[in-house]
C-alpha cells in the first residue's frame, strides 16, 4: 500500500459546501476520495493524448448473419493478437451479438484498431473505452 | 437482411469533396456506410438521453490487495446480476486488475452501476461505454 | 471578498507529484486555485444539467449573401429578447460573418434558442458555449 | 452561392425511418440540411485538431473587485491583439462580470490564450467555443 501524503489548501467557503454536497450525492465516502479520482481521470485522459501506453476496450454490436462478418472481426483481431489482453462475447438475440475487446497498447494503435472494427459493414456500433494500466494512478 | 432505400441529396459542392475525403482517410468503403453509422452513433445517444434499455460496459482498473474490494465488488455485481450479461478479469501484474463488464438495463440503473463500481477504495479507474441493444439500429 | 476556509485531505504520494505537474503545466499559480477551477466547472455542468438559470454565449458563422438570413437571425433573437444581454457581429470576409451572442435564461430555452439558429440555411456553424451567472460559484 | 452537387446513398428502412424522424424533431427544414449541418461540424473538429487557423469565442464569468483582474486580462488581450477580432463585456450584478472574446489564430494559440485568461485569480469560469473561419465549409 502506498505512502498517502497530507495535502492542504484553501478554497472559498460556499464553494467547499457545494464541494462537500457534490461528494455526497455522487456517493463518494470522503472528499479526499472525490479529489483523487478527479485527478486520475485527468492523468488518463493526458497519457491518451501523449500517446503513452494505455489500456482500453472495445464494445461491438453487430449483425452476426452478415456474411463473413465473424471471420472478418476475427482476422482482425489476430493481426493484433499481441494488443488484445481479452474478448468476450454475448449473444443478444436470434441475430445481434455484442463484444467486449480489452487491448493494451499505444493509445494511437487502439484507436485505429477501434476505427477498423468499426468500419465493417454489419457492425452497428462501436466504442472504445479509454482507461489506463493504472501504474500512473 | 434489412431492405435497404435509395435516399438522394444536394449538398455543396466544396462540402461534397470534403465529405469524400473524409469517408477516405476515415477508412470506409463508401459514403453510405459512413452516414449510417453517423446516424446510428446519433440514435444510441439519444436512447441513452431518454432512459431506454440499453446495453454498456463498465471498465475498471484496480489494485486487487486493496483488502475486501474483489469481494465488494463481486457483491455489487450480485447484487445487479440481472443486468449483468458477463464480466471478463484480467490480470494487469502483480498487484492490478482490470475488469470489463457488460451490463443491460436501462440507461440510468447502468450508470448508477457504474458510479457505485467507481466509489469503491481501490478502484482506480472506472469508465462507462454506452452502447445499444442493436434493435433500433 | 469571501472567506476562505482552510480544506486537508491525503493522497498517495506518486499521485501527489503528477498532481502538483499537472497544475505547473497548466499554468496555475498553486493547487489551490486549479482544484477551485476544477470544482467550479462540475458546479457548472450540474446547473446545465438540472435546468437552472445560467449563462451561455451562442456562436455563429454565416454567409450574409443568403437571402433574408440577416433578418431571420434577427428576428429570432428579438422573439427572445429578455434572454439576449448582447450581439456582436463581426465581418469575416466579402461573404462570411461571424456572431456572438451572449444569453442569460433557464438552460433548456439557451438550448432551443442555439438549435433554432443553428437550424437556418446559410449558417455554416452554430456552438453554444455553457457557463454561468457565477453566483454559484 | 456555391454549385450544388446531387448525392444519393442507400439506407436500412427502419434507419431512414429514424433519420427522418430526427431531422424533424431537431426542426430542420430537410434531411440535406441536417446531414450537411453533421459534415461541417466534423470538419471544424478536425481543423481544430490539425492545428488550423480557425475561430473562437472566450467566455469568462468574473468578479471584477478582485484586484487589478480587469487590468490584468485587458492586459492578456493586448499582448495578443492581432487575434483578437472583437470583446464584449455585460455587467451581470453588482459584482459580477461576463465577458465574450472573438479570437482568430491557430487552433493551439486560441487554447492557450484561453488557458491563460482562465487561470487569473477571480476569474470564475471560462470556456472556448471552437468553431471556423467558414471558409471550408
Amino acid at each position: 500500500m502506498e505512502k498517502l501524503v497530507r495535502l492542504s489548501m484553501s478554497i472559498e467557503k460556499s464553494l467547499f459546501q457545494k464541494l462537500e454536497r457534490m461528494v455526497e450525492r455522487r456517493g463518494y465516502e470522503n472528499r479526499s476520495e472525490f479529489i483523487r479520482d478527479t485527478v486520475r481521470e485527468m492523468i488518463v485522459d493526458e497519457q491518451w493524448k501523449k500517446n503513452e501506453v494505455v489500456i482500453g476496450t472495445v464494445m461491438l454490436v453487430y449483425d452476426h448473419n452478415r456474411r463473413e462478418l465473424s471471420e472478418k472481426l476475427t482476422d482482425l483481431q489476430h493481426h493484433q493478437h499481441d494488443m488484445i489482453l481479452a474478448a468476450t462475447h454475448v449473444h443478444l438475440d436470434q441475430n445481434l451479438c455484442a463484444e467486449m475487446i480489452m487491448v493494451r497498447g499505444k493509445a494511437g494503435d487502439i484507436t485505429r484498431l477501434a476505427d477498423s472494427l468499426r468500419q465493417q459493414r454489419g457492425v452497428l456500433h462501436a466504442k472504445l473505452i479509454t482507461s489506463s494500466t493504472g501504474k500512473e494512478l
